[in-house]
């Protein structure tokens, strides 16, 4: 494959002088559109040691308008990032709507060094390229422009820069001095060459395609990276004039409606068990029971560095407050965190829906609790229409996607749907709007969502249907008595824990 | 000073629960006039080893509304806040306005730990309380409640919980075991008391004042912190409403303008001699050496661990792109990154005007360019009357409070002011309108600042005058020659950087 683009092709100084005017004036020009356009644009600059990546991401700064663009390189990690999950440290710097960011490495580097190195094994290779492809995906469906550079230098001219660079050391112009790992990486090359061709033949899709470019020489190299992101701005922003890209996707997508369980027919939730109770002394002793096994194995899991994740989702007046108090008064306060979710902000919606989400993924060895989550995608934002059909359809594989990178990097998940009946919702309705510190807590929201009952029951039974995968099911716990509900969350979360640790 | 409070205060059952609705009640209600009143509020919780921090952290969480309210805590650092200076992962985590915040741990945390633990000389715990009482300071007259809680044990108490706690050994309460510094802490509890109760006095200030909490019962310790709390929100929504805090500072200072240099008087701007120039042949060699040099030394201070701040001023016009390309050419682009600063977005309205430079501070090893920084509140927000007089004649002081950590931690501070005649202004205004990849970089806003050149003059005299520090100096750039300037500024970055290196 590479060999293809090694031409040698030149370029005088004249003639890059004369092409880089057109090139600056069209660059800004598509910039501002794209900013008008609320285009999030990220351009990803990868290839090989010593194509000079690092001067093309300097070049870019000196042609686009700072403003609105950023730079970030992933080369040298935190300690808070190698303790994360999956893409987390890629998420936390996307391009909000309308920006540029130019990421100097990308989601490609790690695997793609690894894999070289051979300290990762093909099927979990294959299972990275299969990720990223979720998430470009993601992306672009959400009207992201994904630009991926790739720069090429053959072996032979690979050796050369980089033996000058090490006769140079320091003294030549830039200053910089050959890197250790370059070297390591020279007597790599063919495997690398190998490893990216996959890389790139794996990954290279319609929506978000790679353009080689051939780096021996710095104009040729400059001006080509230059023209084929002119290229792909200006095409975007010709489409996002034409049709709005969200529109245009929910076109392609079936209008009827699909889910699984119609409104008229039975969910899982007419399964649960509403009926059931629980005793006074069996709450008391029970709750003290899980308590304390939760509480110590808590800390076994911050010991043994192992996150974990608790969703809350559940009918209004379901109880998940007092859940989540009963949960957290089990745990030592440094442990855990509980982020409770709204509507999202002016900040927030300028991003993917769950990047707000990303953020707060706990680290390793440390709890997080989510009062309302990513699911109000599927299920408060399907049902009042604030995402189109399509975009709460796709829905679906962008959340096991997200799960399943949680669960592969060990994030111990558990979903709990607090259970609930129409009646017993009403009876506690009433009696919050009779008690002082409650009131509060009803609106007039509350009783609008009430009247849609049934299509809330559908989206639930959709999203229990879709979402419940082998490594984070859907827990339902049947709400209608409060303190057998308290049990049971206390219990799921514990034993869910306690099964992670026994497997650690 | 805390045996004062060593009182056996007891509280038995019944009276806690009676006591408890109403303090919930209040408890929610005012966290909602807080947030109306768009206050933000912090909440320090600190004390002994032993005395249930945790356990009054949980309680808050259950007695106040999660929504609006978030815990952090501060004991297992990351290798990032380790690398990062001062108060960096404070200001991170601080509240928005009508948002509350409770520290488990605080910025007290580790100035205590290290001087009990007589790993801190005296004179540093000193300045560190000093810094303390700076950002208090300036967060409380940005209109944020701080309220600072001290849970007090005594030795024999101490000794008993924590014993108790190694005997059950997990199989407790909470099912927590003890952590091994829990038992240095004990055997230490008299110098403890001891810099606790400097650190309490030195910081006891009327806007922000400690709260001592006896903390032998569990009822008493936490009604106690409940009602501290309730009395300090209740007073300040009191406040709020009767005068806006920002008005009521600003009364108190002097209303004539008291700008060091006078718009009429010659201020440093006047002393610059703007016609120097230099030759083509100058320029070339005098660029090339300063970013060989530049070069060699950023790679030089990576590997040293010593982070840069270069901060951008002038003149609009004055040429900053085009100097900051100069300097980013000489560079790694892994090594250092470039912060466009504009208007503040509405998250970053929501707090202190600092929060979002705080956010942008290099960890070690890195360098970070602002092309405009914080000085836009004493210069554009003075001139413009978006600060009041009181914000931005505090400014001076938080400016160099925050530079001050910099500069301590270790990061090279470089500030540079492009300077530039009115008449040379002119002539680049009228040229950019001619050039196609210029034209955007001219607005409106642009000939409306040039009217107001002598208010800019005077606030810049202001600025160089009251923030130059020995660590942190103003260096002005004469502007007029372009070329002339671009050398100067590669050079005096460089000069700064080398000169950190060399010491180090």
């Amino acid at each position: 494959m590479f060999e293809a683009i090694e031409l040698g092709h030149k370029v005088s100084k004249a003639e890059f002088a004369e092409a880089e005017v057109e090139l600056r004036t069209r660059l800004l020009a598509v910039q501002r559109e794209l900013r008008r356009a609320e285009v999030p644009v990220v351009i990803l600059v990868n290839g090989v040691e010593g194509a000079g990546k690092s001067e093309v991401t300097n070049r870019l700064s000196a042609w686009l308008d700072t403003r609105g663009l950023v730079t970030h390189t992933f080369w040298s990690e935190t300690d808070e990032e190698r303790e994360s999950p999956g893409h987390w440290r890629f998420w936390k710097r996307l391009p909000a709507r309308g920006q540029i960011a130019v990421f100097f490495g990308s989601w490609y580097t790690y695997p793609i060094v690894e894999r070289a190195f051979e300290r990762m094994d093909e099927h979990v290779f294959l299972r990275a390229m299969n990720r990223i492809n979720d998430l470009e995906r993601l992306l672009t469906l959400d009207g992201m422009l994904v630009i991926k550079l790739w720069f090429h230098l053959s072996k032979d001219d690979q050796e050369k820069r980089l033996n000058k660079l090490a006769k140079d050391n320091g003294r030549g112009k830039g200053g910089r001095r050959p890197t250790p790992w370059e070297k390591t990486f020279t007597k790599r090359y063919d495997v690398f060459a190998q490893v990216a061709e996959s890389a790139i033949r794996a990954t290279d899709s319609g929506a978000s395609p790679w353009h080689l470019i051939e780096s021996k020489s710095r104009r040729h190299r400059d001006l080509c990276a230059g023209r084929v992101i002119l290229a792909a701005c200006e095409a975007r922003v010709a489409e996002a004039w034409t049709t709005r890209v969200r529109d245009a996707t929910s076109n392609t997508e079936p209008a009827q409606d699909d889910s699984v369980f119609p409104a008229s027919q039975r969910t899982i939730l007419d399964t649960v068990d509403l009926t059931a109770t629980i005793s006074d002394e069996d709450y008391r002793s029970q709750l003290a029971k899980y308590q304390r096994r939760l509480g110590a194995a808590v800390w076994d899991a911050w010991g043994r560095g192992i996150a974990s994740v608790v969703v809350f989702e559940g009918w209004d007046a379901a109880g998940k407050g007092g859940a989540i108090r009963r949960l957290t008064a089990a745990m030592d306060a440094r442990l855990f965190r509980v982020v409770a979710v709204g509507a999202p902000t002016d900040e927030e919606r300028a991003f993917h829906y769950l990047w707000r989400f990303w953020k707060h993924v706990p680290r390793d060895g440390y709890l997080r609790i989510f009062d309302r989550s990513w699911y109000g995608r599927v299920l408060v934002e399907r049902v009042e229409g604030f995402a189109t059909p399509a975009e709460w359809r796709r829905a679906y594989r962008e959340i096991t996607h997200f799960e399943g990178q949680l669960t592969e990097h060990g994030v111990v998940v558990t979903k709990l749907w607090l259970h609930l009946s129409q009646d017993e919702q009403l009876r506690r309705f009433e009696e919050r709007q009779q008690t002082p510190w409650k009131q509060f807590k009803i609106t007039d929201e509350d009783w609008r969502n009430r009247d849609k009952w049934d299509a809330y029951a559908a989206a639930v039974g959709d999203m229990v249907a879709r979402t419940s995968t082998a490594d984070a099911p859907w827990i339902i716990i049947p709400g209608n008595d409060k303190r057998l509900a308290r049990v049971e969350v206390v219990k799921a979360v514990t034993k869910r824990l306690e099964a992670a640790l026994a497997k650690s």
